[in-house]
């Protein structure tokens, strides 16, 4: 069976997709892939995700030059769940957010004060990320 | 405004969550969570996820004693995924994955060949696990 068969892709033809970052082992952002995506991930070697909002192949960092290096694929025992271990291009620290912040997941919960708060910096100004 | 009113709730009333093991930062398992497992969450300090197959609230470790303590919540720049920080119980290494293994992520893509390996042990028999 094809590898690309083997996943469970959901009724939109997508598969949720995180990546996490080789060394650190810090998890940078989640979006999904569809079958061409996943594909051309593991043909170029570097993340290739489906843009929901924009409806087409998103080549992580075409536009910001943080391109994600995939050093290895996973997938979970559901079949429906990727995981990349990535090297993340372009800036160090690696810049995997479109805010300029490491990670996506940069809001923590305050637990006593019920609230999202913001606690990692931001290590690029986003007006010079995207020009 | 309530911490649970930011999230982005999907059309189902979910929201992709992934469990990130305090220490070796080691992806666990990806879920989704209902608004109320996120409350729960939170006010256990336990993971509770929504099962889609079983349509209900999930305990995780509730029949397999293999809770997941949750040291901090993450929120990401769109606000529609969770990270979970925990602490995996109930076995030393810990074990996340029904299949007895430490993470759900077992299965590696093998480039040259074109399949997905299972690459890590079966740390418990899941006979031993689920009575």
């Amino acid at each position: 069976m094809d590898w690309l068969d083997a996943v469970k892709w959901d009724a939109q033809g997508l598969v949720p997709a995180i990546a996490q970052e080789v060394g650190s082992n810090d998890v940078l952002m989640f979006a999904f892939r569809n079958r061409e995506g996943l594909a051309k991930t593991a043909e170029l070697g570097e993340a290739v995700y489906f843009s929901r909002s924009r409806n087409r192949l998103w080549h992580k960092g075409e536009e910001s030059g943080h391109i994600q290096k995939v050093r290895e694929l996973r997938l979970d025992c559901d079949n429906d769940v990727v995981l990349l271990k990535v090297e993340q291009l372009g800036h160090t620290p690696g810049i995997a957010c479109h805010t300029g912040r490491h990670s996506c997941f940069f809001q923590r919960h305050e637990q006593g004060q019920g609230v999202w708060r913001s606690v990692e910096p931001v290590l690029k100004d986003p007006q010079g990320i995207y020009k």
